[in-house]
């Protein structure tokens, strides 16, 4: 088995902000992050599986860049995760929520063999997401 | 004489877009980036001097720390751009017009001794500028 | 199940040298580490966890940076490992050692959801940790 | 139980062509990839074990080095992996197959520690790879 | 003035080796850089100029990465530049004279205000070059 | 003209320390710094000159990893600056001393093409020099 991982790259803005919750407790609860700012997302996708023999690959990675780029680049760079974004609206878009909303459009597309979601906010903190099924 | 460098970095959103132009021509002009968006950005802030032939230094770097922090970081760290900073009001954000607006928010503070900005948006692309008297 | 990690950077000076050895035995252990030196340290810290559907955090990042900053960062920032940290006292400072013994400045702060613990001594080499109890 | 790991960079042309497939469906599979190019290689080797109660270690950095060196360094760096290293010859060098090899290099010399492998083709992509038994 | 800068990344084979040369003043010449490898090059390209005042540009960065991605990316990235780059022909490969000969293609597209191009073979090493006219 | 530059990596204990000052104004001019501390140092060490049209180079980049493997590497990695090198015996180190002291070591192997260095402390902070002569 080998896990093989793709990079992509996204600018965007957000805030977090729980709809359910008042101004004062948004501001306290996440105190600088609860205005609108903005990062350079990095996400790492990863496939899990066998090496084809002929081909020598777990899956084309080409294939997967394409992947990314329809199922997410087009939807979420240069965009307002807030606003902009069917599938995270009504979510606070934490790093957390925001990995597994990508799970969501990727499943699908790239299979069972998807194994390992990364999300980077900044170099300081990123989250990783082995999907609702894992452990 | 030394060239000291002090790194910067914060999160912000921002688009670009004109005023004195309609909707359209902003999203001929600038494509993706006339929808709001945000980066990690990175800021190079370049002091240059002698050296102190006590202290061995062209300036505190804590100082310049300080200056930074209380000039630009709290002003700017998870902001929007567009809304959220004085000095920024009725510019178009490019890194060009940020750059020079934060020479005008430093140089009372850091001296003349200030010698260049160099602003990254991303890994991709940055400006440098080193003030409206140079050359 | 998430893994949210926060990043913390410190320099400190070290060396490895094992007093129940002689300096000849240590020096051909350790070669060049045996000589007092240092490096600007990195830390990612690991938390693992469901995420509050509420919050949509698996913990609050600024908590956890505050917890970083009180237990680690002001006692091994700009420091000498090998004298000025009473919890590496009489340990080698191997990344090994130094790992195993934040792990357990950690994990009374930071409870059962600490999950791992990565120490960088530099690009070059790292060590990841997963507590006493894992496997 | 300690995760201790290694870097390793390389200077390497490879291209991905598989003998028993057609020019044209070589090109058609691997697309630019097809065509004789090159990257500078990460690899990251991690070992797995307890740590020494003396040492302080789970095995010595400065020998998993030489290891590299002598197994791996002296043989692909500066080198074109489609002819000049032996232990590649006949197979397609996607990143899979390149680090599998490499497993097969240095198990016999790291031992049953050797946990996984790491190839980075460029900081865009890269495999994990934890040996034939794994799992 | 400003200093606006994009950068680009491809990744090529090349060796370096002078056809007025004997094999063994190449070997003696260059080292193991006579053999056929590769790299990850990173290109930075700086434009020079004052900004618009309407849009706030020193140049637009899309139109920059538009003649960087015909000029220069499909000319060069996943190729062998030994033999694939028709104005590399005859020129030794040198981070010197590349960069030279890429000055040579991108001048005439991106005009008076080309200031400087760096370029990376890798993290190691790079070279800055800022035209045949330069001082 | 070509400036061509190799970067240097060694990792080394300090702290800023006058020994013309009480330890009072030292900690109070140097804070945290006053501490003996430590850092992966990276030093860019730049020539600038014409390109050989014969070689294609400014100079060689495998002599110039020579001359500092032996003036600088051999004398400062895995060392401690305070104590341990004869060069800096005497002077306070901060990174401006101490490009300045590598600057006379290097000058007299580089010659007079030695353009510039650049010493990182870490990824936050580095100075610039371009010798004694310069403007």
């Amino acid at each position: 088995m080998f896990d093989l991982t793709r990079r992509l790259e996204f600018s965007a803005a957000h805030r977090l902000w729980c709809e359910s919750l008042s101004p004062e407790e948004n501001r306290q609860l996440y105190g600088p992050c609860a205005s609108l700012h903005g990062h350079n997302y990095v996400l790492d996708v990863t496939v899990r599986g066998p090496v084809d023999p002929v081909t020598g690959m777990v899956m084309d990675l080409n294939r997967i860049a394409l992947v990314l780029d329809e199922v997410l680049f087009r939807v979420v760079d240069h965009k307002n995760l807030e606003t902009d974004v069917p599938w995270l609206s009504g979510r606070v878009t934490t790093a957390e929520n925001v990995v597994a909303a990508m799970w969501d459009q990727l499943r699908p597309r790239l299979g069972g063999g998807l194994h390992r979601l990364r999300l980077y906010e900044s170099a300081q903190n990123f989250v990783d997401y082995h999907g609702p099924d894992a452990r």
